[in-house]
């Protein structure tokens, strides 16, 4: 059977949590107070109603309780999140994510039985900030305090080298597992591959072994 | 020389860059019309000041020309945002990020000049849609519209077998390029490489092989 979910506030972090699921084909209940937010997405979840969640008779008649994982969209209002997360708790729910505020709605939130907090913005400011601070650093995958994916642009003095001529493992500890060169991605590329000026750079290491990298052989042109 | 950072709006989105980068012992200008925003970073950032960037003259006395990066994380008010965002570009700001509220406001933050336009809610949303379809998939980077970087998490069915024996390569064309065993990382696991249930595999692949492998070896416990 298809997983059922259903999304709780349909604002920009909802309302894409919504379109995104709706998309990859899953079985997606629309729920905001707000008429207009209800009526954008008729089209575009399964069903999409106008409904209070903090009144417990509404959740029950939804038949909230036989949804796989409800998403709490709500931010503003904490009350009205934090009631409808208790309420969504103590009616069965197997799976909730909630949006938090703050510090405290988020420990409120965690307390009454949340099984994942989120908080986009906060979270969002710090993918961005690590981009930003390496011009060379384009996206990057946290995999735990100390190590990362990385993606890097090759710039021009790596540019018609080939990965033996770089070198990079041995040198810095770090290891390229892909190379993008345009529309094309080499998965695990020989030692015999030449990169190119601009093509991108997808390294696994240790931050420390990282920053090395991107400090030698990229920010110094 | 180091880098010069302002952030203009102190919210959760600017405040969190502000943070990220301060950590990251970078110089950074905190701005904030809201006295009590800007004193909360006065031991954070660099420098703290309350101004209204929508004032030419106060852009002009911070000196906000000779920064190198420049973010805009003014929210609701998209006249200000505007505003402020087409005042840093005629005073020749080299590189400004500004957050966006909707589809309209980044056109026309594109069109007067923005280098770089972010929507954190909406890509926040997506990301977390990603990782709520599959519950087996913890983290991701996407590398193309194709192709994707994964953490998945080993079910008892993977457990004790090694890499030779699962021959994830070969059955779905997918890599496992690191796997997480508590705290540590091993990057380029070798064949002979055993899993645990509860490891973290880090795989590479178009996101049809890794859909596949998720649904072949992950989704039927
Ligand atoms: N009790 C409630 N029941 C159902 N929906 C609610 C309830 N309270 C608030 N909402 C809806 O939650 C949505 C998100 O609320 P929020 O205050 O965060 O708005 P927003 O700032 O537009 O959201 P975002 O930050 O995701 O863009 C709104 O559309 C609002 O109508
Ligand atoms: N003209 C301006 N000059 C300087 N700062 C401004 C100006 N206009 C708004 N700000 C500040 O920008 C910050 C972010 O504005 P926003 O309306 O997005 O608040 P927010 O919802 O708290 O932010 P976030 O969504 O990041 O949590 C606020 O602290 C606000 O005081
Ligand atoms: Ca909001
Ligand atoms: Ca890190
Ligand atoms: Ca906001
Ligand atoms: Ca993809």
């Amino acid at each position: 059977m298809k997983k059922q979910f259903a999304v709780i506030g349909l604002g920009r972090f909802g309302g894409s949590i919504c379109r995104a699921l709706s998309q990859q084909g899953m079985e997606v209940l629309a729920i905001d107070l707000d008429e207009d937010r209800v009526n954008e997405f008729a089209s575009i979840a399964t069903h999409a109603v106008i409904a209070d969640t903090t009144d417990e008779t509404v959740l029950k008649n939804l038949g909230i309780r036989n949804f796989d994982h409800v998403i709490v969209a709500i931010g503003d209002n904490l009350q009205a999140s934090i009631l409808t997360t208790l309420m969504l708790k103590e009616l069965g729910v197997k799976h909730i994510t909630v949006k938090a505020q703050n510090d405290y709605h988020e420990k409120v939130l965690n307390k009454i039985g949340a099984d994942k907090v989120v908080h986009p913005e906060r979270d969002m400011g710090l993918r961005i900030a690590h981009n930003i601070v390496s011009n060379s650093v384009l996206d990057y995958l946290e995999l735990s305090d100390e190590h990362s994916i990385v993606e890097l642009m090759a710039n021009s003095k790596m540019g018609g080298k080939t990965l033996a001529e770089l070198d990079v493992r041995a040198k810095y500890g770090a290891n390229i597992v892909a190379i993008k060169q345009g529309e094309d991605i080499i998965v695990s590329p020989m030692a015999s591959q030449q990169i190119n000026k601009g093509d991108i750079l997808i390294v696994i290491g240790s931050d420390k072994d990282i920053n090395r990298l991107e400090r030698h052989i990229l920010d110094t042109e």
